[in-house]
């Protein structure tokens, strides 16, 4: 396999985006990549974009045709797949972009990643999302996904010890960087006290424990390392890419504290790229509810199980911390238009390692990692980067 | 890249399968192709799915967690990856899961091909399939999916006298391989008269012009050439794929005769596979209409651009004829469940190949190709497959 380089990136504002179109959106994260990158839409072999649900949100399939044709890539006639793993869709996009270049069968490949959310009214956005679980079995009895994540936070309190308040604080450190990203959803200084006090909306999270429901588009272009030189001088290698699945359902698994397909997957990224967790600069990972995130910062080996909640109440996550997380503000603040998040986590580890995240930049990063889950993590993503 | 072999394939009838949900479909075809290949679950690194849109069609999404899951992988955490191009999805996800295995990074695969799409009412699954089409261009307006490939069949008939008759006889031949398989969806023989004189759909064509709404599966195991002797003697090498896109909307093109996505993915596999079309032995292609089986004999290159109507009057495409087409009835007598079309027409083919293909085996097939088109031919999928 080759070697496989980022050479550019793109990402649109994220939010309630009334006057922007899913269109709209991904041919403006894609040009802007292609822009970054530097190259042109002839040298562009292929397309991948990952989007979990424009069926049922802005009544649209066909989403691989659609992004090369609305991003006048139509007359190239490339090969243009869309990837869905629910939330996980972008993550899983970049994965197939990467393994395609690795292969050898493309050399340069935009892959995008795009969601649409606030067409739908109501509670409709709410019962979308909830086609990431499983329909049958956890849907259809009508838990939703805050209730999923509640059930993980009550059990995770109950095993660990974790309080409500170590929860608050990842809530109250993603906001904060979230000020220092002006793509970002949320500009909004929040306390502990803040979170705590908001609406419930599944005992124990509350309003401000969740990711937002956002409009948004993120690109990439990939190349193989050795011709990204010709490119840029600001080359971010993938060192190492993991992919895995479990249960669909929650009741399906052993350990609901633990997400396995984190473990699997993280495991296959470090061992590709050779390093261990503690080598990581800078992650994004996850936090599509703030339990989520200590889950991921455990699963992923950067503190022990159970250690979680500690660890981010002691600051180790924060932008000056040990292991700097969701520097971007995460899907907590940043938001989470959810088959581009895995796109968007991976451009700004690229911007992170690069040394161009304005205000929010991590010092001295060189490998990043990103963490994308879909679902109640039946499916994760986990690709690792390093500046060279 | 590695050589890759297709090592095990199974199908579920195909039809409309009150009794059979989604799950059991794509479980049923997902085990029939690992028995068939002699391999343990234990042995798969990795399972691909195409599926058009279970969102609509069936209220969930996350398709390759939930087929992991339901046909017992879960527990394996393997990497679980939909894909999804319209009609072109099964397609679509055997290119992937084919670069995956030539690129190094898995060895056997699982790609599986599934739509339900009998349970949705009255004319949904009408809206549902237009989203294969360019929503805010073309189904916002009201044209459908007949609609549009009755545009081509009028605009073929004037440009090359191509007569009602010939698209007929694509039915005709169809419905009687589709007698011949037992999976098929139809099995009755109809004749030129029967559909000229059955319902009008889109003038132009009638229902029997068309392709039916159907429920099914398809499976295949992938694995190296390498290591494909371990587990048989039967081996299909895949030698040829392309894969190619045009714009969503049938106005955005030059000539509406013409798939171009069609004529640049089969161009690419011929190129890699080093053959002509008159090389290819057998064909499986995409007649979700008539006309667009003469659509694809034409850009295939199998005859001459204006010369499929004649060549399929005349016989060449039948079982004993130069090219036999659709041995296996084709979408139009086999049945259409849309996500699994391309991975059935595969198994069809590799069952041709290995000489197993009962009262329906072209007789010395040794190459044979799949056509796989999404939408009216913004996406196509070709491969080209031999037996060694």
């Amino acid at each position: 396999m080759r070697d496989v380089a980022i050479i550019g990136v793109g990402i649109t504002k994220f939010g309630e985006l009334w006057d922007k179109s899913f269109r709209n959106l991904i041919s403006e994260a894609g040009t802007k990549a292609i822009l970054d990158a530097g190259i042109e839409g002839k040298d562009i072999d292929a397309l991948y974009v990952g989007s979990m649900s424009p069926g049922r949100f802005v009544g649209q399939e066909h989403i691989g045709a659609l992004v090369a044709d609305c991003s006048g890539l139509d007359t190239l006639h490339i090969p243009a797949t869309r990837i869905e793993g629910a939330c996980a869709s972008g993550g899983m996009a970049l994965r197939q972009a990467y393994i395609s270049v690795a292969s050898g069968i493309n050399d340069i490949v935009v892959v995008g990643g795009v969601e649409k959310m606030t067409d739908v009214v109501g509670g409709e956005a709410t019962n979308i999302l909830a086609m990431a679980a499983d329909q049958e079995w956890e849907a259809f009895f009508g838990v939703t996904f805050p209730g999923l994540y509640a059930m993980i936070a009550r059990r995770h309190m109950y095993e660990y010890g974790t309080t409500r308040e170590q929860m608050a604080e990842v809530a109250v450190k993603n906001h904060e960087n979230g000020l220092l990203n002006p793509n970002a959803h949320f500009h909004r200084k929040i306390t502990v006290e803040d979170v705590l006090n908001s609406p419930k909306v599944a005992d124990p999270l509350t309003l401000l424990d969740c990711s937002p429901i956002s409009d948004g588009a993120a690109a990439l272009i990939l190349a193989p390392l050795d011709e990204a030189r010709k490119y840029t001088d600001k080359i971010v290698k993938i060192i190492g890419s993991g992919q895995a699945s479990d249960s669909l359902a929650l009741h399906g698994r052993e350990d609901i504290c633990t997400l396995r397909a984190t473990v699997e997957a993280s495991k296959q990224a470090y061992k590709q790229a050779g390093i261990e967790p503690k080598d990581v600069d800078v992650a994004e990972v996850h936090d599509c509810f703030t339990i989520a995130e200590i889950l991921a910062i455990e699963d992923l080996g950067f503190v022990k199980k159970g250690e979680g909640g500690k660890a981010v109440e002691e600051g180790m996550t924060r932008l000056d911390g040990e292991i700097p997380v969701n520097p971007s503000g995460g899907l907590k603040a940043k938001g989470h238009p959810v088959g581009a998040t895995g796109i968007a986590q991976a451009a700004e580890i690229v911007l992170q390692l690069r040394g161009e995240a304005g205000k929010r930049q991590v010092k001295d990063a060189e490998i990043g990692l990103t963490h994308n889950i879909g679902g109640s993590g039946a499916s994760c993503v986990v690709h690792i980067m390093e500046v060279i």
